[in-house]
């Protein structure tokens, strides 16, 4: 008997996690580098070695034990992943592909190249762009951090020239690179989720609506409610980027619809928030089809098994927020799929999931948003 | 936050592999008491307890670790069982139920005293006691051990009176309990899967068919197809046993379809293996069902995701096979789910499973087995 593909994780938060259950399904093993021993994905796994994605001797020593290389985040330094490959390790996405995914600059830049869709952005020089662009666009305007941004993290609404010229002057001064983009007016936000095999055959998975409130991600609705040209329009998108960047595993693209128009917001090369419906909501899940695709093997349906699949995030409400109390009471609610990611609660902090699917996104919604509401705090269930 | 539950698994095959998978989603942590570091279960825990289900003084220490425990298989010793009960340590299912579970005399005789319908049948206490049940019956009749039994283990088909003497003998002389039954005139075989609730409350599976050959579960069909009153009366009598045993997590019902009575063949009290298909095909998996009504938690949707799904068993054709080699081929059969359990393969030895949902049974069934006999070596994939 062979041994199977030694595929490694860098990083060991949820989706490490539940790409870990995936795998087990097909009786791989997932090996973490973890910065913690009591990571999300670290505490499930009997295979987990302790280090930081920071560090070059690290990330070398943990390549010599897998097969392939893949990330739970972007959070890396990508002239290390250049040293790994150099030295012969596979990575999937490769170096390049995650230069692009960890850099909206990057991204806007080459999406402009290739004349695909996106707002009016610029990349920031010096402070007084941020004032000609909103100058010339019209204020307010968004701010963004180049790098390390996420969940409403690294984003700021710019209301007028002086507070442009104090935020860039700030971020620019602590060596960040900034970029300033035109607030379109929004319909709603879209996210595509593609896996992409190293050979370049990929499966598309249907567009998805993607609640925001405060910058995060709350919910996510499937299918989105768009007309049959716009949705072929997202998905056409996604898969055009994934052939620019040579993705392989999952790419998420997450899109904005402003009238019937789309734009490119950003990407992300690893499984995403945006797909974890699919665990019980489509015919593979994005985590099986992440590792099917990192190791070249054939990948499998997208297609929705339900009429709808709402997806709603568990944001701990505080530190006090104790999700798993709270879990009995949450599985009384009928046809909910709680996921828990055994994460410390802190205020806003993504500590688990709900899927529901249904007949409809509305009634599918209202249940993963009642059993979401008491995993996180926000209902205190009555005993 | 409270620590969530600490639940201990006697046994680690790919049922405990299986009760992994979805004790990560609930934010579980599963503890095994594996006999080897290798075992399916233990390959993929971090949680792991090396030790003997027979020692006592193993399961003491095991059960000490755990808020309850339950169980792999009912290869156990009960005295055992009821030394933790009266230590005080929460055994669900008890030792009462497991002492049913892995006797089949034991049921044989309780059902009877229920008026339950189970095959003609007699316990042997002499070997002349096989003769008289086959002269009065009709030979051939079927020789089973009470105990130990499975995948066609522990079960012979007896000729003649001759045949029956030798074979009484050699059994009472090496200490085993032996049962002999008049041989049924099959329609099929059936099974009914139950989750209950130390409390009583319970949800039932839809009836299904299982398709044995040599005594080897093959394939499991859902929905099975029977009438409505005859899937009814089997949902009942699963129903009746699971009050009249106390059972307390996942109860299979092995059934004969004779005509249009339904005989009951034999019980096991833990998730089982003519349930694998619900990790797909249903809302809730017979897994996540089972740490559910074990944790005395509410119980999830039973009903069947498709209007058909169908579990293939791989069973090992040699110990070559190499499913782990064979997977590529079989994923790229469209819409099958591959469960590899990780164990060595040795002729006939279940090392993994497929399922497949579809428009309908024979239509799903083609797709599972054409992914099986890929795994299991029966068929030889192209290059």
């Amino acid at each position: 008997m062979h041994d199977p593909p030694r595929i490694g994780v860098v990083g060991a938060g949820q989706l490490a996690r539940m790409t870990i259950q995936a795998a087990i399904s097909l009786g791989l093993q997932i090996r973490l580098l973890a910065e913690r021993a009591d990571d999300s994905a670290a505490l499930i796994s009997p295979a987990v070695m302790l280090g930081s994605p920071n560090s070059l001797s690290d990330l070398m020593r943990f390549a010599e034990t897998c097969d392939v290389v893949t990330f739970d985040h972007e959070l890396v330094n990508v002239e290390h992943l250049c040293r790994l490959e150099e030295a012969g390790y596979c990575l999937r996405p490769s170096a390049n592909t995650v230069a692009i995914a960890q850099d909206k600059g990057k991204q806007r830049r080459l999406f402009a190249s290739l004349s695909l869709p996106i707002p009016p952005y610029r990349l920031l020089d010096r402070p007084e762009d941020a004032v000609e662009f909103g100058d010339q666009f019209g204020w307010p305007i968004i701010g963004k951090t180049c790098r390390e941004g996420y969940d409403g993290r690294g984003v700021w609404l710019l209301e007028s020239s002086e507070a442009a010229r104090t935020w860039g002057e700030q971020g620019l001064g602590t060596g960040r690179q900034l970029l300033v983009e035109g607030r379109v007016l929004l319909e709603r936000e879209l996210a595509v989720l593609i896996a992409r095999r190293p050979g370049g055959d990929s499966v598309t998975y249907p567009v998805v609506e993607t609640m925001q409130r405060e910058g995060v991600c709350r919910q996510v609705r499937a299918p989105a409610p768009v007309g049959a040209a716009l949705a072929a329009e997202a998905m056409s998108l996604a898969e055009r980027i994934a052939a620019a960047i040579d993705a392989s595993g999952i790419l998420a693209v997450e899109l904005f619809q402003s009238g019937e128009q789309l734009l490119i917001n950003e990407i992300a090369c690893r499984p995403h928030n945006s797909g974890h419906y699919t665990i019980e909501g489509s015919g593979t899940s994005q985590f099986e089809n992440h590792l099917r695709a990192v190791l070249d093997w054939p990948l499998g349906k997208t297609d929705l098994r339900a009429p709808a699949a709402v997806m709603a995030n568990v944001l701990a409400v505080s530190a006090e927020s104790d999700s798993s109390a709270a879990l009995p009471r949450a599985l009384a609610v009928p046809g909910v799929h709680p996921h828990l990611y055994a994460k410390a609660p802190r205020p806003r902090r993504k500590i688990g999931h709900v899927t529901a699917l249904g007949a409809d996104v509305e009634e599918a919604s209202a249940r993963a948003d009642q059993a979401a509401a008491l995993l996180s705090g926000e209902v205190v269930a009555q005993p």
